[in-house]
């Protein structure tokens, strides 16, 4: 029996292709005492992983060239020496992109399979939703009657960031790619407007859903869709700064938000957000997600991709091709 | 006897010109009942009048073409139908550019010339000492113990934002154009360091001067400077925004701060300024600064340019060469 594991082969310079990674196979680790084996079952694959690869100083450290790449993922104890992580426990934690981990329980969570599947822990009640709850709630200090824009938001966070803010009384818009997208925005979720960026003008699309301006920003993009947000801010807005995938491939620094001074003229902000911080606020958050599943409030949506731990780098650039509706989610 | 005054003739594109202004003669108006004619004393000369002229949507109108040119001034009751601002009363308000201006009252202060002269009152206890003061503690909420970086150091603004954080028990670094300008920050203000913008790389200069980083950057003077700074953010740092003067006569759309992905990195956050929302607290900044003044702990520097109302638009063009330090102010 053996456990494949995706390694950081080289550091991509712009888009990932096959010579980043490398596939491994060793033996399925035995757990020492107080340890435990994690086999995994799905492994999560985000935005910012596209920033691990790079050697910058940065909120965590690079991955290193040779070691298994970072990602979180769920999966159930394979074999124990932990008492608190019997055999067939269902745990969430950050175990790499590979088939089996090995685990002392730190920063593991046991996952409640009742209330949700797998892929569900890895998105809405995972990292992005935590990021959506924290993003809008504390950078953001959402208030009910905002007007929230959001982009990426059919998106793993997106989608969950909208929604939270139609529950807590906000009118919301979302920016996507793509006619079936904002679809899916307007009619199952229940945003109030949606604009396609490929679509046309942002900036012109953005004064006919919020002509009287926006209260709060929550970007996940970056490039020309943050520059038309911040053209169209009230007074006293804030920018929420949860990602900027449009950029993270680019091979040369992208240009800034060149609207930056309507911070000024609004007394607007713009921060950013590291949803690692909130840690220990993940509870409070995790009870508010689950009450809105339980109620059928909220939506979750995953994509989960078949094709194991090879697939894992093509899996990747779905996310920067804009082919992801949700959660992506890698089965492994 | 006549009253000259400053009207904007054209819009100016680009770099304020003789075009820009048309010096018109009137009579001296006559008071109405509850008004009263000031005869002022000194003109302030701000970088924000740059912005004022520009046909945009700002936190202000534009000056409209024809109209005396908005401006804040010191000056004394000459004739008054208003009891109380009896004749001689020494008040600042927004008088405008011009020898006579005609009020009512309204947003006027009654000055007091035994705790500091007339360009003071338009200098650090006016509206530039009370943007030092609310962005620093207010939007940029600041720590004793913090590391403080001030771009357009030695001017009206920066100026006494950097005593103000000196005061209040933080480590300052100001940014400055040329040796004689950054010597009088630290050899006369206190400023632990001084940063001459125009002697080299200012990144290279801002790692010696801050190896640990920068915990508040209040910035005056926006593109490279802003941006430099951006890439030594300390993890929770504020940025405030209180200007760009390095923009103000551009053309063409500036750039904006590639590096604002520092703000995701460090959780820090960007926030804008605008002085005047801060009126109902001005009693309180103007009693603290008062008190340094009084006490000798904050020096208040002003550059007095004679000439009358011809020489504003002379005056008003060093500040974009950067050939005053401290307060610029026009003497009628």
């Amino acid at each position: 029996m053996s456990n494949r594991q995706v390694r950081l082969a080289t550091r991509p310079v712009g888009r990932i292709d096959d010579n980043t990674w490398s596939i491994t196979s060793e033996p399925v680790p035995e757990p020492g005492a107080g340890e435990f084996v994690v086999k995994i079952d799905y492994v999560s694959v985000d935005p910012a992983m596209r920033g691990w690869l790079d050697d910058v100083r940065s909120y965590v450290p690079p991955v290193a060239i040779g070691a298994v790449m970072r990602a979180h993922a769920v999966g159930r104890v394979h074999a124990s020496r932990n008492d608190r992580f019997p055999a067939g426990t269902p745990v969430s934690g950050l175990f790499g992109a590979c088939e089996y981990a090995l685990s002392d329980g730190s920063d593991v969570t046991v996952v409640d399979l009742d209330l949700a599947p797998g892929p569900t822990w890895l998105g809405a009640l995972g990292f992005p939703g935590m990021t959506a709850y924290f993003g809008l709630l504390d950078v953001g200090r959402l208030r009910p009657g905002d007007t929230v824009l959001i982009s990426g938001a059919a998106g793993a966070v997106g989608s969950i960031a909208g929604q939270i803010a139609k529950l807590l009384g906000c009118r919301v818009i979302g920016i996507a790619g793509g006619p079936e997208k904002c679809a899916w925005l307007t009619d199952e979720l229940g945003f109030d407007a949606a604009i396609d960026y490929r679509a046309g003008s942002i900036g012109r699309a953005l004064r006919a859903a919020a002509p009287k301006g926006i209260d709060v920003f929550f970007d996940n993009v970056g490039g020309d869709i943050l520059n038309s947000a911040l053209a169209q801010l009230r007074t006293h807005a804030r920018v929420v700064i949860c990602g900027a995938i449009s950029g993270y491939n680019a091979t040369e620094p992208q240009p800034g938000p060149s609207r930056y001074l309507s911070l000024l003229v609004n007394r607007a902000s713009m921060a950013g957000l590291i949803v690692f911080d909130y840690a220990d606020r993940f509870p409070e958050a995790q009870a508010a997600l689950s009450n809105w599943i339980r109620r059928g409030d909220l939506i979750t949506r995953e994509q989960v991709r078949s094709g194991g731990i090879e697939a894992f780098g093509d899996t990747l650039n779905m996310l920067f091709d804009g082919a992801n509706t949700g959660k992506l989610v890698l089965e492994v």
